[in-house]
């Protein structure tokens, strides 16, 4: 029965378990359906519902004895053009076991519950794990209810979170609403269980990563006349810094990656005098996210003044010097996981599959909602696997078996830490 | 009194000479409200009107006999944040021109008149000369018409020019308003008149150009989960092409400029997979253009299935192919301008100026309505200098003095035509 929800849920009705994707945007008309659904189905399951001023729902099922709760939690956002699983997995499993225990009528020790943090993506407001940030006091509730849409719009976080009458009033707080753990089951969204043919990921910690908005500011001026030494052309300082930052991430085994870019003006025949772009820089390590953005910042002040790094401007025609400027957008330190969460994972891993060499300990290339949870509570995520890697894209995948597997290490987890 | 006038319409009220640009889109509001000022203006200057099916407005003043008129031209749309010249100068220089014969009573052997083609910029509706082009027939109407607003608008030539009322009844055909001659003066675009410390530039022909637009499809996929060598970014392929685009146009001496760019989805961690730029190219023989063109189809190919093309990809860590689609948007083959408008425009500019050492022969970097009434009726272009040769751009400058002295020398050439 418990298999059988959760693949209902997973697949779209009519769908092919490959066919279609999400576009669910933070605090969107879809996200309010969404958590509308969310709200009314906990609260048929027996919970309290508490919303927060950042639209944080957390759903609570009252335990035998008082105290903070133990949480599953996830979120229900997507990217524009994101898969079925990513966030959604982690809430569905937690309804899945508020079910279960309100149809087995089990007792637990202190309440259960499950969160729905708002805007983890940062796909539409442009910081990722916004909410459980806010909670976790480590972003100020100010600046994220000022973050404005990507794409020039003029929406804020807290204009679309009053229209679609999720701006509560309990304070977005671990001190107004402590949790006792956080346990987040998440797709894994890389190769590694797939390819290794393991079923479950003990997640014991998370990548650094850092956001930044590169401003290059040139000169407008007209293509058909303008000789390439007299330009400012900041398409092409944009397009050599884009190739560079691909570079030195091979050097310093990172990751780079630029996912937006809006030019100005924007007409075939003018060269643009402005470029803007989205940079996201990934490792392991603090230390090597920190020595990546020191050399591009020395890097990109060089190629802008006309100075060759790497090769770059070889067999080019010198131009005029352009300016760069960064902005920081977004930090995630290295996030390390609580040992006991941790071990409560292993543990009811080993147990739903049966077999430990199913199993095996790995950290997250992703934020999730789970780092800023484990600066204020013990914390620990569970992973299942993402066919060929894929995420953020329509074809994200998860076999409902999988689903089902990771949902019922998720109920345990939770059982387990209860009784701890 | 004439230089007077021209002076009062070159410079913005209140604003210093530099001070401002323009934004008169092809078809908006305020490209209507132009359009509204120029037939009232010319008819109050005695000529009669005739708007064609793709919005161009003939205003012609009877002469002593009938036939074909001889006319100035050029336009009055700009670029998104253009200046106050392009095209601009052109039209005023001709209404100009028709206030001059009106006050002095002068009667012409045959009609005068002053064209302004609708859409040369090519910024909004992305088709430069876009009208002209379909009044010499080598533009078919139903394509012009039906051509879209760059930015994914819906908004197409026919339904603007409906709604702002200049889809006129006439056929838009050199065959139904045919011209004599046509001359304009343009403002030079370019550095060579201000540096060579000349005034008037004769106009013998036009560079070819093409513009394209370049598809490039990868995979959407997460930028924290995602090793590099999993990756199809269509983001890094546009940003290495782009840098060929320059390296092959330094070795051709040509040009080559990405004036627009789009991603999708569009989201900072999501590797983009979809990307789309234009390019146009330029050169002053059209066996460039296609050398160019040849070139970079083969090496955009080859980058796309990860070949090294001069060293683009070293210290890179190979990724997944993607593909590149290439579309062609528009063709300018080079122009070569009529020997008797030549001859006309050199005699009335060494008149003018009463010294052939500040007149020069030169040739266009930018295309121009002429290069399309040049293949249906004789005819030339007169240059005056631009300001550091910029264009394209609000800083757009041309003394009053020099605009005077290129509506002279308009003026002087279409009388010297309508004698000959
Ligand atoms: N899990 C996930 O896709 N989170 C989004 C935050 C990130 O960019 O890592
Ligand atoms: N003169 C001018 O700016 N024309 C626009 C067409 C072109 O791109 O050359």
């Amino acid at each position: 029965m418990y298999r059988d929800v959760l693949i209902l849920y997973c697949r779209a009705p009519n769908a092919a378990p490959t066919e279609t994707g999400m576009s669910r945007l933070a605090l969107s008309d879809s996200d309010k359906q969404a958590r509308d659904w969310f709200v009314k189905t906990t609260k048929a399951l027996g919970c309290t519902v508490t919303i927060d001023n950042i639209g944080n729902i957390f759903a609570v099922r009252p335990g035998r004895r008082e105290g903070p709760a133990t949480f599953a939690g996830s979120h229900l956002d997507t990217q524009p053009s994101g898969g079925r699983y990513d966030g959604i997995l982690g809430i569905l499993a937690g309804i899945e076991m508020l079910s279960v225990l309100q149809e087995h009528q089990v007792e637990t020790e202190f309440p259960v519950g499950v969160v729905n943090w708002t805007n983890e993506e940062g796909a539409r407001f442009p910081i990722s794990m916004m909410s459980s940030g806010v909670w976790a006091e480590e972003i100020a509730l100010d600046r994220a209810h000022n973050t404005r849409e990507v794409g020039g719009g003029t929406a804020t976080v807290k204009s679309e979170l009053e229209r679609i009458g999720y701006l509560g009033s309990t304070p977005a707080s671990y001190r107004s609403v402590p949790l006792a753990a956080h346990f987040e089951l998440h797709i894994e969204q890389g190769p590694i269980l797939e390819s290794e043919k393991q079923k479950v990921g003990v997640v014991k910690g998370v990548q650094a990563y850092k956001w930044f908005t590169v401003n290059i500011d040139g000169r407008d001026a007209h293509t058909g006349t303008t000789p390439l030494q007299s330009r400012a052309d900041a398409m092409l300082l944009a397009a050599r810094l884009i190739t560079h930052t691909h570079r030195l991430a091979t050097a310093h085994n990172a990751l780079a990656s630029t996912g937006i870019l809006t030019l100005s003006p924007g007409s075939t025949n003018t060269i643009p005098g402005h470029v803007s772009f989205t940079l996201d820089i990934r490792a392991p390590a603090d230390a090597t996210v920190e020595a990546m953005e020191a050399d591009l910042k020395r890097d990109f002040a060089a190629l802008a003044a006309g100075k060759d790094i790497g090769g770059l401007l070889a067999n080019s025609t010198p131009g005029k010097p352009l300016s760069v400027e960064w902005r920081t957008d977004f930090v995630s330190p290295a996030t390390i996981f609580h040992p006991d969460c941790i071990g409560v994972v292993r543990a009811s891993a080993e147990a739903v599959t049966g077999d430990s060499s199913l199993v095996r300990d790995m950290s997250s290339g992703a934020g999730h909602d789970s780092v800023y949870a484990s600066r204020r509570c013990p914390t620990s995520m569970i992973f299942v696997p993402s066919k060929n890697g894929v995420s953020h894209n329509p074809e994200e995948y998860t076999s409902p078996e999988d689903c089902a597997l990771g949902a019922e290490v998720l109920l345990q987890s939770v059982l387990r830490y209860d009784r701890m």
